[in-house]
């Protein structure tokens, strides 16, 4: 089998300034494809250091796939470090000192001299074009296999590895025999109830090769079916098909579709739209929703209503409701929900109210009580729910039971119909 | 100097289903300890790749910090390959079993079996007592130094670092000489620009020992600067007296407050209010502002102003104003964030709008035009930028160079009162 394996350099990582989110991304991505990593390795920005570390993989791996250092500052040394390693002069690229140029001219910004570093290529290797920056990634053979230098920053590195990497990959280093895998996203139940619902049905086809993992994050548990074999499409279909029928409504979409893009999906294709009134998620679920090119169709407007005051003009929650229940209370997520429909004419009104901590809790409505309301004229009902979490964590819980409430809410408003 | 490296162990990793968050725990952790990682390592639950992996680090490191696979299941192997690979037998500890029994009880759940395995300890390591599961670390010697295996959750690994380790570590390896770090995060300049205004003036600190470190995120520069001498305090303050002087009002802060924390701390320390009127960010600066605790006590609401209806109705954007200049032009971010301002009473008013794309881009307003308006009664201005970037990065920059421009103005504000 293939060995496969990743080195990640950067001072700030060995620091902890930064979480390398690139392990992730990439294995995933790598994964997806047939190929596993078998070692992942983090160096600082340092000569030797980095020379080592990929001295090392070489003598274990066919595929290498070294991130970051790649920039115009004098800590950006990767390209030099590795083509020295190599034995390899570089040279000055005209069409990438070009694309530089023209990427600094467009936001009519300086040229600072130091960036024209990145149009040094070294020799023999192949350039993986960067539309959205100026350093190219870069691929270079080495006598065991490739070796692929991609840029340290996520939004460069990641549509590289898609539109450069996987299509150099299908051509030199295919992954062998059959391959499939599909990630099913859930929500609502935990990962024991998820696993003791569909192990015993998916045992026939675990016998013919099916891998089953379950990853539970906060929020979800995601079931992932994987197969290698010949026969892996077939195999993963079927359990896909289990799954599905077990799990029922608590299986919200397919990896990658996240639950924000299934309300905007299942919205735009009803012509259905939306309007969100937000207490203690502070516009964490409209920001959800507008991450979804599309939103601009299905939602009408976002009210953060933080204060009382707000809650009371911008929604037209009574004064009284407020002096009576409390703001977090099951009333006031009734009527800001209402309030939010009937102010903007959306078919559906989601709103939210808690206390997100890490202060204001009593001993009646504790850190993490919230209240979560969906309106849909005439009718309004109020839930409330327990999220004892960081502040980050409890806004995220707190949208996905609002996101999942209203998805199966809009399936069951198109099978009434 | 006292190498230190990191073994990450798990399956789960290598296939990308889980982020390793422990690496820039431990890194973080550890560097304000004054110890440096050199390398951190992530390896699969397979024998030879976690044997391999802690033979190599032992012919380098002194210190070896090994997490994961101290668990019941059969994945779980660090413990036995370590004791293996250091030569010790394992024999039962009493006190462990009775811990875990206890646990168990306390929790009224019966004790698998498997669950037994976890009060092994190879002969002659220390046992790290676990508060929070268990699985116990355990610390062991080895010719080079010593090697600690923690628990793989979070919650049980971070107080067992913080209570068990950090006292060994006091103890066992104390670090040698002064140690000092600051990060000085900046906003408004791109790396190399900052490289070059600051480089020079540093020389004669970095000839003392000053080591300088850039790291580039979209919409920010971090500034690191560390030193490992016995006067690393005063080569780090001056070196941070002397870059603040240089860039001035570019530095926003020191890591790890971020640019949405100062500028709630900068109003709550002022006692003032914010109202925000988003378009196509969509919630996400209401969201960065409310994920600080004390956000409740300066902003007074967010709109998230999505459909020109909403703009109308609850910023009182005219319609004629629309008209004539489309929902993204300066008149209606004007007008957006002076009615913010007078709707809610807040002493600023901060608008966008702007297109985020991927469609909705015309020749004379491409995709990435956005205004920025700020108002403080009876002012309001707006300023026209241009991001080109995917929709999430988009929505990060746009936020970062509105809440830049707040936080310029809140500081100005107060200057000239």
């Amino acid at each position: 089998m293939l060995r496969v394996e990743i080195i990640n350099t950067g001072t700030e990582l060995m620091m902890g300034f930064i979480l390398n989110t690139h392990q992730q991304w990439l294995c995933r991505e790598l994964s997806a494809l047939g190929y596993v990593v078998s070692r992942q390795t983090a160096v600082p920005d340092t000569a030797r250091d980095i020379q080592d570390a990929v001295r090392e993989s070489m003598e274990r791996a066919q595929l290498i796939i070294v991130t970051g250092g790649l920039g115009p500052t004098s800590d950006d040394r990767t390209r030099d470090l590795i083509a020295e390693l190599l034995g390899k002069n570089l040279w000055e690229d005209k069409r990438i000192l070009a694309h530089i140029e023209a990427f600094f001219a467009k936001r009519k910004r300086r040229l600072p001299e130091s960036t024209k570093v990145q149009a040094m290529v070294p020799e023999g290797a192949t350039v993986l074009w960067n539309d959205h920056g100026t350093a190219p990634g870069l691929a270079m053979d080495y006598s065991g296999g490739i070796l692929i230098m991609l840029p340290g920053p996520p939004r460069e590195l990641r549509p590289m590895f898609s539109e450069r990497v996987i299509p150099l990959l299908a051509q030199r280093l295919p992954t062998p025999g059959g391959f499939a895998c599909v990630t099913l996203k859930t929500t609502g139940l935990g990962e024991s109830f998820v696993e003791e619902r569909i192990a015993k049905k998916l045992e026939s086809l675990r016998d013919q090769g099916l891998e089953i993992g379950y990853c539970a994050r906060v929020g979800e548990v995601d079931v992932r079916l994987l197969a290698r074999t010949a026969e892996a499409e077939r195999i993963v279909n079927e359990a896909e098909a289990i799954t599905c029928e077990v799990l029922k409504e608590f299986v919200y979409g397919r990896d990658p579709e996240q639950l924000d893009a299934v309300v905007v999906r299942l919205l735009t294709e009803r012509g259905m739209t939306l309007a969100i009134a937000e207490s203690c998620t502070g516009g964490f679920i409209a920001n959800r929703i507008t991450n979804i090119s599309g939103a601009s169709a299905v939602l009408l407007a976002g009210l953060v209503t933080y204060s009382n005051k707000a809650k009371e003009q911008f929604l037209g929650v009574k004064a009284e409701t407020l002096a009576a229940h409390g703001a977090v209370s099951e009333a006031v997520a009734i009527e800001m929900a209402a309030g939010a429909c009937e102010r903007t004419g959306a078919d559906f009104g989601l709103s939210v109210t808690g206390i997100a901590g890490p202060t204001g809790g009593t001993p009646e409505k504790p850190i993490g009580t919230v209240y979560i309301g969906l309106a849909r004229r005439p009718n309004v009902t109020a839930k409330k729910y327990l999220n004892q979490y960081d502040r980050e964590t409890f806004k995220y819980v707190t949208s996905q039971q609002a996101l999942d409430w209203l998805r199966r809410e809009i399936l069951l408003a198109t099978d009434r119909s």
